[in-house]
C-alpha cells in the first residue's frame, strides 16, 4: 500500500495560515485598533433575491412527491444549460447544451478536468497564478514549466514558441492580479494552442467584473477557441455563489485529441464520478441568469467595482505602480518598499490594514500586494483615507 | 498531448441504455399495455418536511447581508459534521468532527478518494458490484482482483490470505445484491487488512435500510476497523438525498501509510479539488439528523422496505431462490431461465415488468436479476400479482 507520492512534492501553502497568524498576533498586542481586511477573496453581498426565491420554491417542490426530483442529469438539467447557453448568447457565442456541463464550483473543474489527461503531458502556468492549477497538477505528477508576468508584460505573458505545453492555463480577469487579456492577446494564444494541438483550460471566473467591452469575457470570442479551448465558468464571483456553489465548464463538440472527443471524455468521467449539483441550486443559478437576476447580480458588482475605483485613485495619487481594478474585483500593486511580506507587517502594524502578499501566488508576486474590492464602502474609505500617510 | 490512456480500457456500460432502448421498442409495440419498473435505483418518496424547512431558511439567510455565507469549511460546517458525529453515537461509534468531511455525494468521494493513493496499488472488488468503484480504478490504470460473490457465500465474499490487495471495497448492504455482511464478516476483513497493511473503503450508503439490529451499520462498530478502513455514507437513499446532494466520507484520524495521515491526505485533496457543500444543502442534511428528520426518514424507509417485503414472500411462495430485501430495498433473484437479459425480456414482454439483469453488475451477475423497492405500493402489489403467472 502505497500514497500518490506526488503529494509530496506539494508545498504547503503557509500563505493564509501566516496571514492569520500575524494578524491574531496583532489583535493580542492591539486590541483597540480596528482592523480593516482588504484581503478577503470572497464575497460579502448577498444573492440576488430571484435566487433566494427560486431555491425555496425548489426546496418545496423537493417536499412534495408530485414535484419530487431525485438523479438529475449528469451534465446539469437543460433549464440551466439554457439559462446559461442564453447567458453566452448575449455575448455572441453560440453554445448546444450538450457542450454546457454544470458543475459545484471552478475549483473543482479546475482540478478534475486533467482526469481525462495523460500525466506524461506539460503543462503552462503563468507566475503569479491562483495556486490551484499549480497543486493540481503536482498532484498528478505532471512536469509544469511557467512563463512570467511581470511590468514589462502588464502581467499579461504571451505565448513563446519555443515553449512546449500541452495544457495551458489562462485565468483572466486574472486572480491575483486583475490584468485582462485583449481579443489579440487571446488570439495569439489560441493560435498557439492549435497550432501545438493544445488545450487551453479558460478560467473566466471574474469575466462579469469587465466594464470595458472591447475586453473578451469568453474565450469562445475568440476565433479558433473551438478547437482548442475549455472554458471554466462561475458563479461565485459573479452572483454571490460562494457557499451556495455552482460553476459550469463549456467544452465544445469540435474540441478532439487525435480522434477523441474531449466533450465525450468529460462526459465519461462526470458520470463515473459526480453526480450533479443539487436540484435546489441549480434552480437558483437559474434564476440569476434571468433578467431581474442579472440586474441585482450587476448592481453588486457595481457597488464592489466603485470599492475597486477607490482603491486604484488612491494608489494613484501616491504614485503606486499598480494594475487590475478596472474590469477585475482585485488590484494589483508594486509593494514601495519591495518585499510583499515586509509590505504586508507595515500595512498591518503602521495602518491597520490587512492584504495579501503577493509571494504567495508564485515567485513573480514577490514584490507585489494584493487588495480585494469585496470589503464595505466604509472600509475601503477608511483604509484610503489610511493611506493617505503613506 | 494525449489523453489519459486508461479510458479506453473501460467498457461502455450500455446496461441501462440498452434496458431503455428494449422497453421503448416494447412500448411502441404495446402502447396500451401498463408496464410497472422496478429497475428504478432511485428514491421516489419526497425530502422530510424538516429538511425541506431548513433549506428555505438557509436560502432566506443567503440573501440578507446580515446572515450571508460566502466559503464554508473544506470539511464541511460543524453544525452538520456535529449531527453526523451525534447519528453515529447512536450506533455506538464515536467520531471527532475533523474526521468527517461533507461531500456532494457518496460517488463523488467513491472516486475521488482513490486521487491520493499509488497508481500502482492493486485493488480488491467483489464481484457484482456497483460499477462505479471498478471504472474509476479502470480510468487510474490500477490493477483490479475481483472476488465472487455466489449463492455459496450468500454474495458475501470472504477475505482470501492468497489475494494481495491495497485497496478493498465493501459496499453493505450490497448494491446490487442486498446481501448485509455479520459483524463477523466484517471483522474478518478488517483483520486481513489491517494484517496486510491494506485500505477498506467501506460504502454504507444502504445502512439505513438495516432492520436487524445485529448487523452492522458501521464498518466502525468493529475492533481494528480505525487503522484501515474508510466509510463513505450518503443521505441520498437515507432520506431521499439523490437530487439535493450530500454525503460525508469518515476518515479516522489514526488511518497512516507508513507515517502519512490518511485524514490530513484527503484533507489537501479535498481544499485543493473542492470548495464544500452548498450552505442551503448542509442546513438541510443538518436537518435530516434531528429527530423528526430521522422520524420522517425512516418511515419513508418503511415504505419501501414493505415494498420488498411483498417481492420476497412473492418469490418465497414461487421457489425462486433469492437475497436481500430484508435490510436492503433490493432483491437479487436467480433467473429461473438462466441468463439474465433473457429473463428481463420475458419479464418485459409476458409480464410488463421492468427490472434489472445482474450481467450488468459484473460476471457473478450474469444468472441473477435486480429488482427494487423504489417504486409505489400499488405497482408493487401489481407486479406480484402478475408474477403469480410466472
Amino acid at each position: 500500500m502505497k500514497i500518490n507520492n506526488n503529494y509530496n512534492n506539494l508545498k504547503d501553502n503557509y500563505l493564509f495560515a501566516t496571514i492569520a497568524e500575524r494578524v491574531s498576533a496583532f489583535r493580542k498586542s492591539y486590541p483597540d485598533k480596528k482592523l480593516i481586511r482588504l484581503g478577503i477573496g470572497d464575497v460579502t453581498l448577498p444573492l440576488p433575491k430571484v435566487a433566494v426565491t427560486a431555491a425555496k420554491k425548489a426546496a418545496d417542490e423537493m417536499g412534495d412527491k408530485a414535484t419530487f426530483r431525485g438523479y438529475g442529469e449528469y451534465r446539469g438539467y437543460p433549464f440551466l444549460q439554457t439559462a446559461i447557453a442564453s447567458y453566452y448568447a448575449d455575448k455572441g457565442v453560440k453554445l448546444a447544451n450538450d457542450e454546457i456541463f454544470v458543475s459545484d464550483g471552478a475549483k473543482s473543474d479546475a482540478g478534475n478536468f486533467l482526469d481525462i489527461f495523460d500525466t506524461a503531458n506539460t503543462v503552462l502556468i503563468p507566475d503569479p497564478v491562483y495556486p490551484v492549477y499549480v497543486d493540481t497538477n503536482i498532484m498528478a505528477g505532471r512536469k509544469i514549466v511557467y512563463i512570467a508576468g511581470n511590468e514589462d508584460n502588464g502581467f499579461l505573458p504571451m505565448p513563446d514558441s519555443k515553449i512546449k505545453a500541452d495544457i495551458i492555463y489562462i485565468c483572466s480577469p486574472n486572480n491575483p492580479t486583475g490584468a485582462v487579456y485583449t481579443k489579440e492577446g487571446l488570439k495569439a494564444w489560441v493560435d498557439y494552442a492549435n497550432n501545438r494541438g493544445a488545450i487551453i483550460l479558460f478560467d473566466s471566473a471574474y469575466e462579469a467584473f469587465i466594464r470595458n467591452d472591447k475586453l473578451p469575457q469568453s474565450i469562445f470570442q475568440i476565433e479558433g477557441a473551438r478547437t482548442c479551448a475549455v472554458e471554466i465558468g462561475s458563479l461565485s464571483k459573479t452572483a454571490g455563489f460562494t457557499g451556495t456553489r455552482c460553476g459550469y465548464t463549456i467544452v465544445p463538440l469540435e474540441l478532439k485529441v487525435g480522434d477523441t472527443s474531449i466533450n465525450k471524455l468529460w462526459y465519461r468521467r462526470q458520470a463515473t464520478k459526480f453526480n450533479g449539483v443539487s436540484y435546489i441550486v441549480q434552480r437558483a443559478a437559474e434564476a440569476v441568469f434571468t433578467k431581474q437576476g442579472l440586474a441585482e447580480a450587476h448592481a453588486n458588482i457595481d457597488y464592489y467595482m466603485e470599492n475597486a475605483k477607490i482603491i486604484c485613485n488612491a494608489l494613484a495619487q501616491k504614485g503606486i505602480w499598480h494594475t487590475g481594478g478596472e474590469n477585475s474585483p482585485y488590484v494589483w500593486l508594486k509593494c514601495p518598499d519591495g518585499d510583499s511580506w515586509k509590505f504586508f507587517d507595515r500595512l498591518l502594524t503602521e495602518f491597520n490594514i490587512v492584504g495579501t502578499p503577493g509571494a504567495g501566488f508564485g515567485k513573480n508576486g514577490e514584490r507585489y500586494f494584493r487588495l480585494t474590492a469585496f470589503g464595505s464602502r466604509e472600509d475601503v474609505t477608511e483604509a484610503v483615507e489610511r493611506l493617505k500617510k503613506l
